[in-house]
């Protein structure tokens, strides 16, 4: 059980569509389209999954953070650290 | 012709593998792998679409826009006005 | 008393540091640097207010959010939503 | 002379305004305003320095790298390289 177990479905739909667009930008190159179009789709994919990365935090923070800091001790300090570890990543990617 | 034209191939291959990258997010997501683990996989697709990104856009600027800058025109203004709304979009999302 | 508070000095000198570049971009553009230097320094400025954000953020979860959470009832749930609304800002900005 | 000579007054009222942010900022963190309210402003100043990223970078296109194409042979080439870096820079940060 993590924090994304109860949204798997809308998790997986997501992704599925993101997979699709990865698809969608193969064959734009395949067929020479225009740059700057290609390029409009790979920021839409970017953002895509950067919503889902997003929407994972939330949940992460909702349930695995939060159970962590309920029970205490040292591994609630560890999960934030940790959590705001990923958050760095992310707002640097 | 445009500008990624002649890297098409690499460009294919490197759109082929965020493809596996995200089919390996659903398994990862179905799997119900930890939460912070799915992140740090988010995080390296979205890092992996933006490098494609910066690459379409490296060619786009000494092909396609210095094309038009060469020939002169209101064309070549307007296509720096666009390739910098794409860089708007690359830095915003 | 927030997150932040035991660390605020550090903070505050940080944050002076950021004033001092904001200052040095003025000069520069006054003074006609070369534009790329002046990105160059643009985006260090970026990056050090952004790091400034992440570390209010980790004090925020580590404090804010964790004293909210122990307590339980509504208000844990507010500030998790709250603080990712503000993890959304700052991945987007 | 550089692409933002032109503009060069604006870009510094832009920068004294974005100076005032960050010590907008600094009042906020010594008078311990909620957390969340100090990063909405974090994320205010960081966009803010973007986008005279996004105007500096437009004009460099518009003019230095303009006139680097126009004279053609290597240092046209050079100075594509050189602003697709200094995207890269900003998109990374």
């Amino acid at each position: 059980m993590h924090g994304y177990t109860n949204d798997k479905e809308a998790y997986l739909t997501r992704l599925r569509r993101i997979e699709g667009q990865v698809r969608g930008l193969q064959r734009m190159v395949d067929e020479d389209v225009y740059c700057i179009d290609v390029l409009t789709q790979v920021s839409a994919a970017t953002r895509a999954l950067q919503s889902v990365a997003l929407g994972l935090l939330e949940d992460h923070l909702a349930h695995c953070v939060a159970e962590a800091v309920e029970k205490g001790g040292p591994e609630a300090e560890e999960k934030v650290k940790e959590a705001s570890a990923a958050i760095a990543r992310l707002v640097r990617s």
